[in-house]
């Protein structure tokens, strides 16, 4: 019940509702898409070094080092990058940078279910645009939007990646608005649209790194695209919060963007379980999307997904079943180490038997 | 310039500047108030030990942990204590919660220069209450607030207290608008607003770990209120971001709230060192405020505030001078250790010879 001191924006809120965080022992956690590997050892030789270091004094409040850092990884110049405490937060910002009250912007409405939250909390107008039968994003309803758009690419919860030509086109249709690719499954898929940022300057790019960089605990999400959209989101973050990330998580970000090695390993066995775990499923009977994410979405023609959810709930496997219209009969299950999907898989052979 | 792809919201920013922060070696940095003491050994201690854990896991959304432990130092329940990413996110999410565009907030003319950033970021119309002569707050000036009331106890740049007494004059004739007692510098002050908080409803007390807990590079501040504020409060968090701290704050500010030694000791320090500092300011000429805060305010009859802020810069001192009508010729000087306040007043010595 709303109280008397509540502001209107407040009152229109419908907060988000993340993934279950159980404290059980012995839980194998497959609901909220956490990286099965630790980060880079250069990840904690960083922090431990910088612990020994100034705690008591301010972190940078540009973030140079770190936007510099990044911006080395995809070529781009330190002015096009914008580093945020998670990329929840650059989302955030981005909707407050590049949207208005006044024009209506379009998502999926099978998506992110964060984007319709950001877009009541700054009472910004949106039109959920339905997908395909086959769950792909129709990019022709993406044409010439009113306020501008935001999708992820690859699509969550389906999974499912969009190829850079058809991106292509929504930014060619929509010149005058921006356009924000919310990248943070990427690295599972192929080529980020990263590479299109030399010709739109109305693209802007959300990757984070609490999936392919195994940083979910350090919240670090960073935007990439023109300098003119880059200096909005410092906008804003300097009339919000001087200081967004602690001198901890610079240092870890900075000692993980740059262990290309280790990345390129991690990334590579997710994916690698990945296809394995797709052709064990389908065996099973699964209907499962073609994913290009560290996630995948499945459902089965003889069980209901919510009683599956419930039933691996019971032994210890969390996935994550949205209630919601169109996906209710699927799962979203998020792609561990081998031996960890060996237990899913067993533990569903049990419960199907 | 404003770029076509701006909303309306990064027009109308004015971003908050903070203080400089040089990166000379040798710099003898009094110009942002941080602690001049490390954090506490249980701090750091508490960091390593999570850093063995899972940095690739997502940290509690919802801070229960911590938040029963900083509700524990105060004598509160978990549901009066909501915690964000410095206190400045504290203080952003209270404008959101509690403020709205349509009714005019007060704040003092001369005070925390993000509050005038945080109302035009979010079109909340404003009141710049001026202070008294002797730079006091006018408490009477802020009774019966259209749309609510915000200023720091003790107030900065002034470092001046206001007693509870008077601070129950505003709460009392506000009592359908909320009153925001910003209380970053009060572990150097006399009692906090806190004690208030079993009778007024309308009382939020936001407060850091930045100075008196030497966390200023971990990012940890917190408010405090009646259950009805900080659900406000919880919904604009999950409606922005849903991991607003990372796991090895989570650690470290969970650590530093329960060493309530080490705590006062440094504390302690801070206070004499201050009270000392002001006798030998005022011995050289100096007009110094009345300080309850880990800073001073000071002025000279004789020498021009720019002029020994830019001469103390030369010698690589690093004070705060704010271009600002009222107290252009002011500078306000962090309270370090006795060595750095002896450095101080030797080199104004010189300056001043």
């Amino acid at each position: 019940m709303a109280s008397k001191f509540w502001s209107e924006t407040v009152r229109r809120t419908e907060p988000y509702v993340p993934g279950e965080q159980l404290n059980l022992p012995n839980l194998l956690k497959l609901n909220t898409n956490e990286n099965p590997y630790p980060p880079s050892p250069n990840v904690t030789a960083a922090i431990k070094e910088e612990l020994d270091r100034k705690l008591q004094l301010y972190p940078s409040p540009t973030l140079e080092g770190l936007r510099h850092k990044i911006g080395d990884y995809y070529n781009l110049d330190t002015s096009n990058v914008f580093v945020g405490n998670g990329s929840d937060e650059v989302l955030a910002f981005s909707f407050m940078a590049f949207f208005n009250s006044t024009e209506t912007i379009r998502f999926p409405k099978i998506s992110y279910s964060f984007y319709p939250v950001y877009a009541k909390l700054f009472n910004v107008p949106f039109e959920e645009v339905g997908l395909n039968r086959d769950f792909t994003i129709p990019a022709e309803d993406f044409f010439q939007s009113e306020g501008g758009v935001i999708f992820p690419n690859p699509n969550a919860p389906t999974s499912i990646y969009m190829e850079l030509e058809t991106i292509k086109d929504i930014l060619d249709s929509n010149q005058d608005k921006v356009v924000i690719i919310d990248e943070a499954y990427i690295d599972f898929a192929d080529v980020s649209a990263v590479t299109l940022l030399n010709k739109y300057e109305n693209l802007l790019v959300v990757q984070t790194m609490s999936k392919s960089r195994s940083l979910a605990g350090l919240r670090i999400g960073f935007a990439l695209g023109s300098p003119e959209l880059i200096e909005a989101l410092m906008r804003i973050k300097d009339s919000f919060n001087s200081y967004t990330i602690d001198r901890l998580a610079i240092a870890g970000a900075e000692a993980a963007i740059t262990d290309t090695a280790y990345f390129n390993k991690t990334t590579e066995k997710i994916i690698n379980t990945r296809e394995w775990t797709v052709r064990e499923m389908k065996k099973r009977g699964f209907h499962v999307l073609p994913s290009s994410a560290n996630f995948i979405f499945v459902n089965h023609y003889h069980y209901a997904a919510e009683d599956l959810y419930k039933k691996l709930k019971e032994q210890l496997i969390l996935v994550r079943h949205f209630s919601k219209p169109d996906i209710e009969n699927y799962l979203r299950i998020t792609i561990g180490t081998d031996d960890q999907m060996n237990t899913l898989l067993k533990t569903l052979d049990l419960i199907m038997e």
